[in-house]
Parts: structure tokens; sequence; C-alpha cells
């Protein structure tokens, strides 16, 4: 049975991906921390030893932070292990530690592992590759109250997924926080509008608008665990493949 | 049978509502507009002179330019006729000149005629004044790429009507265009957000949401007709009034 | 403190309804079940002995089986508690039984202990009643792929509001599961539909729809945690009350 | 300038095209009509002669009746032109008719001509091919209260698309009309569910739902102006291709 190790385990996403590969019915072989230990699952321990839990394991996953990157890559290629990387805030000097170790090791790289988001962004990149730009294109989504920043990634990223469609980019086109006389509509442009409130998740939703039609392309996630479910499945989609670097994409062949 | 006097009918809402009361089965007697004659409908004819409209008529509606209320006012005055005014941009001075008119006629003036939106803008305020500051109000709207100006006007009727049911002011507590590093949600703000885009007539949605759970209360707008039919209705309804001044809440039974 | 005694503790709901007492920081008293013993939260037991809870307790809740009721409801009179009643599938006895309980001391019962679901009902009994039936009622759910009935309660309960603000009844005027040649919709019908997938707590909207216009209004459950703390509110609000008989809508001053 | 030709002119649909054209800055040569002669557009006329309307065209749109559409073939294929047909209700002898014209000249056929429904139609597919069948497939839709059937036409067109992405049949997957105690949802299953009321043009959204997250992809349609404005646009594309059959995917390049 495959087993699979968890860097970076004491945290919310490290835990809540120890519990979807545990309900999957996937061994837990680990985890480990910088600042804690302890039991990750009932018998399963957190050490902070990456080299351990590397051999240990068949597949690891790294939802840890930027600073322990390279330590884990480290690891994972000493054990010729395939990696997940779901860590947040990456610089390209860690982006050049990720290409180096996919010389050698699979590994899967992505801002959001959930499945739904990384699908919708392939469908609106084509949307918006099909239509002209006489269809107007809105981003529109709603998070708890207590996010900190405007629009989400996510948002963003699906803005970069129609910005690439239509072959332009986002920095010149992103029109944000519209507010008082702003005008007519520029043409091209991509608007962005974030709602907080209450304990949501995260919705999304792409509106492609012309002349007498709409195209709406939505989604809606219930809780955070969909994107440790979507962590799971990129790892063991990641054990059958050859040393290179991958996303999210490959992994719903898109 | 009803006939109704159309001040302001030259423009795209005069004979809007021009055709509305005829499709109801009305009587339209004529209209007048300061810059344009002609005909309002087949045999109807446009002409300036605001007294004879008025003796004419059973009802008389307004959607001209402020500058002309006072003359309009006058003749429904003279001619003892009831009066739904719909001219947008008005002053306290215009305000002043209708609370005068409304102790001799009925007057009804509004800001939007259609029934939906003022009905939706009672339940909000209704809403908002059950619900503690504990569920988060946020207002999105969506309109036609030529709209100049966010929100819409009738986006901030709806965060009026929040505010006034949940006992604070607009004012104070409305936050827009968000965008950025914007801190967690202000506890008791009023969010607003703009989507624009294609041919949208108008789609406003309010949600109330609190930690588990949404209330959403929406309103679309399939086309501008029906501002022209609420003021229809609007006329017909104040036919049966005793003098006074209403808005479209009063034909509600609000 | 205020102290909360659960009857039917061992359940789903029972287990959620004391974690919402314990998270508002009020006291857990203990619980009682018919077939289950052991720990409710950490130091408080369920024991099946509804006297004792009843005198240990400032209010109780009561989400067990209708044949328990009987017993719940006697050692609430016995103690002088008030009791908020949650469990579904009452029969007219059972609604007697209360009736009489309601005579000595506070008794607040539901079908639905949502804030929200319950608002929605207030607000749908108004617009249908502000509203002519030359706006047409559609009422569309959407819950998980386990539910095996259609529509759900709460759709049925809205569409009862719907009905009484509309002086009908729902019993003549439901129109549900349209397929195939059915042709123009009947005037007055108020429709059902209903969507089953994933794990969708529950959606619902209402939507009123005539000529140019739609106002929808809905709610969004994100989890069953929400009936938990709708339940808590209740009984807050019931300490406070005279003896009588009670439903969520007096919760929320409606 | 491009000229287009309409047969079956003085239908809804066919004034529609004309006006499209017009109003995209095309000529209009003329139309034919069994029934009906007159005016198509100012100093446009109607006239029963599709051999001399073929001549005069550079592409011709027919949406008349099957009935007429192998003397209207003849026609554009005596005369060398292209033709995009959009009636509806065609039979296999129909479709024969078509193949064998389609060796001639270049011809367009499909059951909707929106651009932004076929598009979504092609999304919907991929995204049912990529997502496994633990995601959920239901397909709600929304028309006008004269409606008499249900589900509609691109609902089913949209579900055909998801099955097709599947990998199944819709006839042997389709759940229509739920209502009473149906049981949990079938996996695999492709649900339908229909909204009637006031005017709505046709809004349609497929829902894809799993363990946690949704994905909504959707369509709304403002007034049927859309279609005519489709069938103009895939004209115009039809004019500069080989002889072949085609349909409105070939216009998006999906």
């Amino acid at each position: 049975m495959t087993s699979i190790g968890i860097f970076g385990a004491a945290g919310r996403m490290g835990r809540a991906i120890a519990q979807a590969a545990a309900d999957d019915g996937l061994t837990v072989s680990g985890g480990t921390d910088r600042t804690a230990s302890g039991e990750l699952l009932p018998g399963v321990a957190i050490r902070n030893d990456p080299g351990a839990l590397a051999q240990a394991s068949d597949v690891l996953i790294d939802f840890s932070v930027p600073a322990a990157l390279s330590a884990h890559l480290d690891a994972a290629v000493a054990a010729g292990r395939p990696m997940l990387i779901g860590t947040t805030g990456l610089e390209p000097a860690h982006h050049a530690l990720i290409d180096a170790a996919a010389l050698r090791i699979p590994v899967l790289q992505t801002g959001n592992t959930s499945l739904g988001v990384n699908l919708l962004a392939a469908l609106v990149e084509q949307a918006a590759a099909r239509l002209g730009d006489d269809w107007d294109i809105e981003i529109v989504e709603m998070h708890h109250r207590y996010k900190v920043d405007a629009p989400s990634g996510t948002a963003l990223l699906l803005g970069e997924a129609a910005a690439r469609g239509r072959g332009i980019t986002l920095a010149d086109h992103g029109e944000r926080g519209r507010d008082g006389i702003t005008g007519a509509r520029a043409k091209g442009a991509i608007g962005f509008a974030s709602l907080r409130g209450g304990s949501v998740a995260g919705d999304h939703q792409v509106i492609l608008a012309t002349e007498g039609e709409r195209i709406e392309l939505g989604h809606r996630a219930e809780s955070r665990l969909i994107f440790a479910r979507g962590a799971v499945r990129g790892a063991q989609w990641l054990l059958g493949q050859s040393a290179g670097r991958y996303d999210m994409k490959a992994v719903l062949d898109l």
C-alpha cells in the first residue's frame, strides 16, 4: 500500500492531508515539522528528520514554509522519492531549486491543489481563447470575513488563465476596485470584484458577457478539505511519473 | 377608461411608458416635450402644452428633467390631477415643490419604479433589522459595459435599506472598491462590488453571511421596460388616493 | 452561567448541539439517550435519567424521537424548565402533548432551527403577499447525493410560506417533477425542482418571476452545524419567556 | 460587401436575422417565404423565388420548415452558394439531403446558433471527460411561462455533451422529474430540473458536484436576438470555407 510522508505536518493543511490520506485508505508514514512534535495520527509520529521520512515513504507532500524547501528537496532526491509541493510564497530561487530537483525526481508544484479550480482555470482559458474581446470578462469571488487581501490568489489565477487564453497580460488589463465615476468599461479589460463575509471557504465565478448573453463559469469550495484531498490525489498520480516538473493540469490530463 | 398624460414624452422612458400604457389597455391622452414634437403613438401627439395635457388626462407621469418640474406640478395642481414623478437628479428645492403640491393632489415620487426592486428593498430592510451584526452584509450588482458610475443607484438604495434596518448610516459603514491588503472585514460594514459587461439591464444581490450560512436576496431586470410598467402601475394606483406624497412602497402596500 | 440539558444527546444533532453550546460559552449539564451512554463532552455524562437532567439544567433541548417526547415533557414540567423541541416526525398526538405542557412552561417546537431559513420563510411569505399572481413562484433546492426524498422538507416549508402569503393552499397549487410535454405553466402554481449531488448541506432558492424581472430569495447552509447553533440560540431566548408555545419566528421577533 | 439571402424570411427568426445582418453592416439581398410576401427591411422584398434569391446572394440562411429544405438546397447548389440551416424538426431524410449538398457547397446545420451555448457545450464535454463519475452532473434550466416542454432542447444538448465526455449515453443515464421517495442518487446519473416563470429567454446551468466542491457552468440568454446574431456570424464564417458539412463548433474553432 502506498505510504505518504508529510513535510510541515503540524500545520492545518498538514493534518488535513494526513486525514485525507487515511480516509483514502493510504498509509501515512509520518511527518516532520520544525516547531512541533507529537502524533499526526494515532501511532504516526511527527519528528524533525526529513531524511528518515523520505526513506520511509513512497511519495512526499510538502505544505511547510519556503525556507524549509531546500532541505526537503534534498531529502526527496537522496531517497529517490517523488514530491508534491503546495507551499506558498515561493521566490524565483525556490523555483530554481525545484527545477534542479525535477531533473532527478518527479516534482509537482502548484498554488492550488483543488482539482475543481484547476479544471475551471483550463475551461476559462479556452473560453477566453475562443470568444473575441467583444465578450467582457469579469471575475467575482467571495471569502470569509477574516481574509485580509483582495482579490484572492485563486481569482488572480483565473484571471491569468483568461489573459493567457486571450493572448494578453493580466498586468496590463486587470481592472480592480471599481468605485465612483469610472467611465465606460475599457475594451479588453478583465475586471475583479471581491466579497467578504461569514465563513465562506471560497466561491469564484468568471463571467463572459456580450450583447444579449452571458457565460458563467464558477467553483464553490464547501470546506478547505478539498485542498487536502487534491494534494493526496496529486501525490498518487506522481508515483507513476518519470523525473520532471508537473502541475495540477497534468493530473487532470488537461 | 383611464387616460394617462406623459411629461417628457419624447425620451426613451417617455416612449416606453406610452407603450406600456397602451399594452395595458389604457388610453394615452398625449405627451409634452420641450425639444421634440411629433407622434407618441399613432394618432397621439406630442405638444409642448403641459396645461392642456393635464386637463385632457386622468393622471400624469413625469420622466422629464428637474428644470421642467415646477411647470408640470403647476399644471397638475391647476387641473386637480394626480402625478407620478420618476425624473432623477432632483435637488432639495424640487422636493419642496413636490411637498407643496402634495397638499393639493396625490404625488408619487420615486428613484426607481420597478415593483421588484422596491419590494426587494423592503425585504432587505427587514432582514437587516432581524439579524444581528454577526451577519455581514454585501451588495453586488452587474450592469452593461456602458455604465459610467459604480456602485449603481439601485445598489445604494438597497444599501440604504440595509443600513436603515440595522439602525446605522450607510455613509459611516459603506465599504467600496476593495483591492489589495484590506485587512479583515470591519464588523458592521456594508460592502459593495460592481461588475460591468455586455448588455446586462441590471442584476442586484444582497448577501447576508454569518458562520455557516448565507441569505441571498436578489433582483434581475431583463430589460428597461419594467421601469415603464412600474410607472404605469404606480399611476393607476395613484388615481384612487387622496392628496399627499407617496412612494412605490405604498403601491406595494408595504 | 446558563446550563443546557440535551435529550437525545448521543445522536449527530445532540452532539453538535453540545459542541455549539460549549463554543458559545454555555455550560452543558448533561444528556440523555435511550440506547447509548458515555461522555457527551469531556466530563459531561450521558445518562438515561430525564428527571435528573431537567433538575440539573436551566433549559432543555430535545432532538430525540417522537416516542420519547412524553417522558421528556413530563420531566421539563415537573422541574419547571423551558424546552426546545427539534424532534421530527411528530404526529397530532405529540402536538397535543406540547400544547398541554405549554400551559405550564415555555415550549418552542420547530421543524428547522436555522435562523436563516426561518427568516427566509418570513420574507417569502411577504413577497408572495405583496405581488399578484402574475408573478410565478418557483422553488429549487440542492442537497447531497444521499438524500432520499424530494423536494426537501425545507423546500416544502418555503412553499407553505409562499402559499400562505398568497392565500392559497400548497396542496392545490404545488407543481412537482416537471418532465415531458407539460403544457404552459398553470397560473398561480408553485413549482418545485430538486437537484442532488456531492455533499451539499442544503441550498434553497425561491424565484418570483414576472414579465421582464425576477426576485430571487435564497439560503445556503455550509454545514449542518447551523441547525445546532440555531437550537442553542432558541434555547437561550426561551429562558426569558413565560409559559406558552412558540416557534423560531418568535426568536427572530418576526 | 457581403449580401445575405434568407429562406423563411417572414417568421420571427427570419426577421430577426435580417435585422441582425443590417446591424452588422451587411447587405440583405432579400427573402423568401411560402405564405407571406412584403418587405423584409425597407426596400428589401420577400418573394417566393429561391433560385433568384440564391443567385442574388453571397451566402444563404434557412430558418424555414423541413418540407422546404430540398428546394432551398437545390437553389444553393445551383448557384454555388454556402448555406446555414437553423430549421428545426429535421428527419434523417433531410440530413441525407444536407450530406449530398455538402459534397458541392459548404453547409452548416445546427440546432442552436448561439455562440455562447455551443461554447458551453464544449466546455461541459471536457469537464465531464476530465472528472470521474464521483462528480455528479446536474442540469437545471429556466424558461418563460409559455414553454410547453421540459427539459429544454438546449438542456438536452448539454446533457448529450456531458454524456459524450463521460463515454456514456444520455438515454441510459438521464434522471428527470425527481419527486417523492427517490432513493439516493444513482452513480453516474445526469439529472435534469426545469423551472418555468415570467419571460425568461433561457438560462442553463450544468453543475458538477463532488465531496466538498462544485463546478458550475452556465449560460444566460437575455433575448432571442442572440440566435439571430449567431446565425449571421455563422454565415459569414461559412463564406470562407470549402464544400463540406459543418456545425457551430467549427465557427468557434472548437
